[in-house]
């Protein structure tokens, strides 16, 4: 396995995960300053070349150069960047013709696993109120996290409505049928907790998720190479990692 | 729409519903006492012959009467009985070779979807920690309540073992892998409330469930009469009603 | 016990609590227009002539008159009303010089033991990052709720600072040195939970408070008139009443 | 500050945040086993000699000559062992009569106040049912926790009965009058956390503490010993250390 992104916080608990795992490789990295000692390279396609699975968890402006580089190479790429614009889909989705491609948001396991969830429950309690909150450490600088977002997009697919028309953060005005909720809080170092809770006038369902440790993100990571690892070219998302997906 | 112990607690609450429901016709009910102003008769044959959907919420020792009469009668069955024997697990496997037949331990739509949850996040979560709290008003007699039986077989279920052979109350003893874990609160007039959760060092997620009002479960035993009116003969969980079940 | 705004939603629940109490008489009540079958009188004095306390459930505008009552007909006052003005305020001074007055935002015995104990831990945890969640009912039309507020001011008192100058309601923002975050969720039909949260890098700590029915006010209520009957004049709040202040 | 017991796992997190604290200067510790490399002895009272507080995170049976060394050094007394019986009780009494001794079962600020605020409540929410739930890391071996059973005192002396008396864990039968409920969780390698809500019909209050790091601990036992420094003689507790008791 090669890591691209390998000197960013979440490439170096990968690093350090991947060194203390038996059955995987650390082949070597890509970052914007060459370290040969530790095997660190500037050209994506020296580093896909030595590997069967890219791990990229650079940044999104590093998307289109690692793709080619992993299509041409022919090892499977897993990737956790966000914000990509058109031209970086188009380049994952060009990528996933020839090669296994995995998408995730976020790595964590359980987060994913709620995500589909909260889908489910979603699309089977149409008349229920929809609330996420989410709580991070004090420096955090946006709100609500993209995780509460992931969230939101997750009940709003399964009501088959679009995250924009009902997402409400305002809260002095009466309810809106269909509304999701949306509050955040901040509070010393907590590392994430996102609770969904889905409402009637009879009862309340909720769903939970607390990160206690970022190395968790890492063993994701790990986990989605591990199960990309010779599978067939195809775009996959990291529900198809923990599980698979679910009828609607 | 008849209801077989209409004199009880649910059965007067789901005879309220049925009364406030424009779309259900309730025909009368079953008790141990008749009521010829009331319709309430105590020949079960009676009842099932007047309606097309016969709601059972009495008792255990009366399932084979109930289950005989709607067969013969050729109405659907649907009955919120627990606590059966084999005589009367095969009454009701018997009559749904004619009948459709909904079985549901508990009537509530949200708790069944947190079952369908809880056996999904089990079986793709296998190293985290299960454990269930469960807290009831202080007149409650018995722990755990059923409900958090419930959660714990589909958990069990959902890893592909027995609930009796990984249960444990007591937690003066290092936790063993794969246990499965019960608490249980007693306070004030809670109608019921319950929580699951799955842990490891890295994350945790959970699934709760909280039940305002007692007649959460008349309506959700109107959703099913609703749903079993008219379907194929079949044995049906309270599962098939809120949506389906999900794959392994 | 004469109750103005007898025909409110709170002065329904109170009269019909005060009738079912063995040790209170429900003399009469005060209400925009007259109802001489149930006494309910439009002149406060005629009210306050026939009680030993005067329970005000009215509103800010009719304080005034409610106090000059009482003060005249030497009857103690126990007042619910919120959103007094500068004269209102001083009304009750004035009264409370020569009968009892107990002022309450809330009538709830635990939510006042929470503003206490918020009040406490705010004065003796002061590196800890404060936020505070409520959710209501769908209906509600303002956020942060009042009783949010109120534990806000708890806070800012037990810190020595002005809640205007450290309440956060923006969450797109790094956290600032001594805020006091609030967000708020809208389900069902919730009556009323708040949460109030002292994190730290290493701990935190939470208060919280549900109420589950409505009718818990009114029976607050009568705990204050019952308190307030026979008492010295001064100026008393619901902490009063439920058992004292702390040191600072 | 010299450390009895600084080769334990609380003793080696104090030492670690007394060498980062600029206020703070570790003369030493002591253990079964010398080291004279990092100035650890086998003497207490060569330890006591050297220092102005003596904080003793060691075990019960070195209590008696730890207080005596302190005793006869002149030096301040902190002590976080537990399970002391009569004759080391009777001991630190005695050194409390010449040293200030500050004794605590935990040394986490907000925990202690949690304590403070769970007498407080209880004994002004006298009808309300107290429930205690706990969680811990899997490999805990007893339960309920020494800090819920903590709480559970706390509580009981705000009702001034006895623990022993209304202490429950049996949840097969109906609550009775004031009984406090203990459960316990056990999952991943969750450091501590407690809950205890009050409850009656109409309402409920809850208080919660979650540590998230076991340094905790030992930044709570040095703010102890900064508060111990040049204190007269006296028994003490961690409520005085974060801010005094409160009126009962």
């Amino acid at each position: 396995m090669g890591i691209a992104g390998i000197t960013g916080r979440l490439g170096a608990l990968c690093a350090d995960e991947a060194r203390s795992a038996s059955d995987i490789t650390l082949t070597g990295g890509l970052a914007r300053v060459a370290d040969p000692g530790r095997a660190i390279v500037t050209d994506p396609g020296v580093l896909a070349a030595g590997c069967d699975v890219l791990l990229d968890v650079s940044s999104a402006d590093a998307v289109e150069a690692v793709a080619e580089a992993a299509m041409k190479a022919g090892c499977a790429l897993v990737t956790g960047t966000t914000g990509l614009g058109p031209a970086q889909e188009a380049a994952l989705r060009r990528a996933s013709g020839v090669i296994p491609v995995v998408r995730a948001a976020n790595f964590s396991p359980a987060l994913n696993l709620m995500l589909l969830a909260a889908k489910m429950l979603a699309g089977r309690l149409p008349g229920f109120d929809a609330e996420i909150v989410e709580t991070h450490h004090r420096q955090k600088r946006d709100a609500p996290s993209g995780t509460a977002l992931a969230i939101g997009e997750a009940v709003a697919t399964g009501r088959g409505v679009r995250l924009a028309d009902v997402m409400q953060v305002d809260r002095n005005r009466v309810r809106a049928e269909g509304e999701i909720g949306f509050a955040s809080l901040r509070a010393g170092q907590i590392v994430g907790e996102h609770q969904l809770s889905f409402t009637d006038a009879f009862e309340q369902i909720t769903l939970g998720h607390r990160a206690f440790d970022r190395r968790l993100f890492a063993r994701g990571a790990l986990l989605a190479v591990r199960w990309a690892a010779g599978r067939s070219p195809g775009l996959y998302g990291m529900e198809d990692v923990v599980g698979g997906g679910f009828p609607d």
